[in-house]
C-alpha cells in the first residue's frame, strides 16, 4: 500500500487503487488499512486519540458508515480500543492478539501440545541462558517477584499457571530481544490446558525447578541457568506423557 | 468460558453469566466467544456453513443485530469467512491472522529486524536438521519446487522474496511438528522489509545457499543441512548490516 501523509490530508499512489481492486478487498478493509498505514506512519502510540469519524470520512473520501465498519476492524483486531464517550484509541500493543496462531481451533490438542513442547525444548534453555548474560537488575527482580507469585499461588492452593507464564515471560525479557517475550505466550499455550487437565500434580516440582532457574540467573551463570531450564522442560515432557496415557485409559477424547 | 451442547442447542453453566459480567465486554463480544466455542466443540471446519443469523439469535436468545456484529467481529479475526449470496463460513485456518504480534506497529524497524534474526538463527538451523531426518519423499519434493520458484523469480528480475518465505516454510513442514510451520512467517517478517531495502544485491547467494540447503535435505543429512542453513542465517546477517549502515550513511530513519 502506498499512502503518502502531506501534513493534512493524506494523498494516494495511483497504483493504490489498482492493488485494492486486484486483490478485491472490501472498502471498509481498504479504509482500514489506510488507517492502520497512518498509526505505522506518524507512529501513533496508545497516548494517542484518533481523529473522529467525521475527520476521517471527509479525509478519506468516504462515508461516515464506511469508516464506522473500518474502525470497528481494527478494534476486533486489537489496533484500536473504542471507549464509549471518549472516543477511539490506539491500543497498547495494536495488532498483538490472543491466540494469534489459532491453535484454539485445531483438533487434535494433544499433538499439538507435544508440538509446542519440541518448540518450547529447542528455545527456552537458550532463552535461559541468553537471559543469564544480558538481565538488569531490574529485569532480574521482576523474574524474581514472579517466581515468588507462582509460590503464594501454589501455597494457597489456587491455579498458578497464569503466574506460570508470567514468570516465562519475565525471563523472556531479560534477554533484551524485542521478539522472545513475546513468542513465549504462542508457545506455552499449552500449560493452561494441561494444568487443567493435571490437576496440579507437580507443583512442587514446579516450585523447586522456577527457584534453581531464578538463582542461575542472579548468578548470571549461563550454563546453568540453560540446563535449570532444560531439566525444567524435561519435567514438563514427563508430566504431559502421563496426561496423555491418563486421557488413553479414561478412553476420553480431548 | 462454559457452554454445552445438547445436540439442539446451547445450555450455558451459570457461571459463565458471572464471568462475562465480571470482564466487562460487550454482547456481541460474548456471543462471538459463543460462536467460537461452537466451532470448537463441534469441530466445525472450512467445510462447514455457520447456522444462518435468525437460527443463531434464536438458540443464542439475542437480536440479529448482535449476531451479525458477532459474525463481523469473527470475520475480522479470519475465524469466518463471508460470502456474499452463500452464507458464512468458517475460515481455512481459523484465527490465523496476517503480522499476529503487531510487528508493522513497532516504532524500531531495525532493531525488530535484528532481534527476528537473532530468534531466526537459533531456530531454522535446528529445523533444517529435523527436516532432514523427518521429511517424507512428497515433503522434499514441496521444498525443491519452492527452491526452482525462488531461482525462476531470481533469474527472471522479479523480486523473490514471497518464494523465499515459502522455502522456508517448506522446510519446516518437513519436521511434521504443527507449530514449527506456523512460527516461521512470524520469524521472517523482515524479510520482505530488508529484501526491499536491499535491492536484491544478495540473490546469488541466496541461490547458492538454498541449493545447499535441498542438497541436505535430500541426502537426509541433519548435520549438514544444519551447517547450511546456519551459514545461509550469517550471511543473513552480515546483509542486514550492511544495509543498516547504508541506511545510517544516507541518515534517514526506518
Amino acid at each position: 500500500m502506498f499512502v503518502l501523509c502531506d501534513g493534512k490530508g493524506w494523498i494516494m499512489d495511483a497504483s493504490f487503487f489498482e492493488n485494492v481492486k486486484s486483490k478485491d478487498i472490501s472498502l471498509p478493509e481498504q479504509v482500514a488499512e489506510q488507517i492502520s498505514q497512518l498509526i505505522i506512519d506518524r507512529r501513533l502510540t496508545c497516548e494517542d486519540k484518533l481523529p473522529n469519524e467525521f475527520e476521517l470520512a471527509a479525509q478519506l473520501h468516504v462515508g461516515r458508515g464506511t469508516v464506522r465498519e473500518a474502525v470497528k476492524l481494527l478494534a476486533a483486531r486489537n489496533v484500536l480500543v473504542i471507549r464509549r464517550g471518549k472516543g477511539t484509541f490506539i491500543a497498547r500493543h495494536p495488532g498483538e492478539v490472543d491466540d494469534p496462531l489459532g491453535f484454539a481451533y485445531y483438533p487434535d490438542q494433544m499433538r499439538l501440545a507435544m508440538d509446542l513442547l519440541e518448540v518450547r525444548t529447542r528455545l527456552e534453555p537458550w532463552v535461559a541462558a541468553v537471559a543469564a548474560e544480558r538481565a538488569s537488575a531490574g529485569d532480574l527482580e521482576r523474574v524474581r517477584m514472579a517466581c515468588l507469585q507462582v509460590e503464594q499461588e501454589v501455597f494457597s492452593g489456587r491455579n498458578h499457571l497464569k503466574r506460570d507464564t508470567e514468570f516465562h515471560i519475565r525471563i523472556a525479557q531479560c534477554t533484551q530481544n524485542l521478539v522472545v517475550p513475546k513468542l513465549i505466550p504462542i508457545i506455552i499455550y499449552s500449560v493452561e490446558l494441561f494444568g487443567a487437565l493435571n490437576g496440579n500434580a507437580l507443583q512442587s516440582e514446579t516450585v523447586a525447578e522456577h527457584r534453581t532457574i531464578l538463582e542461575a540467573l542472579c548468578a548470571r551463570d549461563a550454563k546453568s541457568a540453560e540446563r535449570a531450564m532444560e531439566a525444567h522442560m524435561e519435567q514438563n515432557r514427563r508430566e504431559l506423557q502421563s496426561i496423555m496415557q491418563e486421557v488413553k485409559k479414561r478412553g476420553s477424547q480431548m
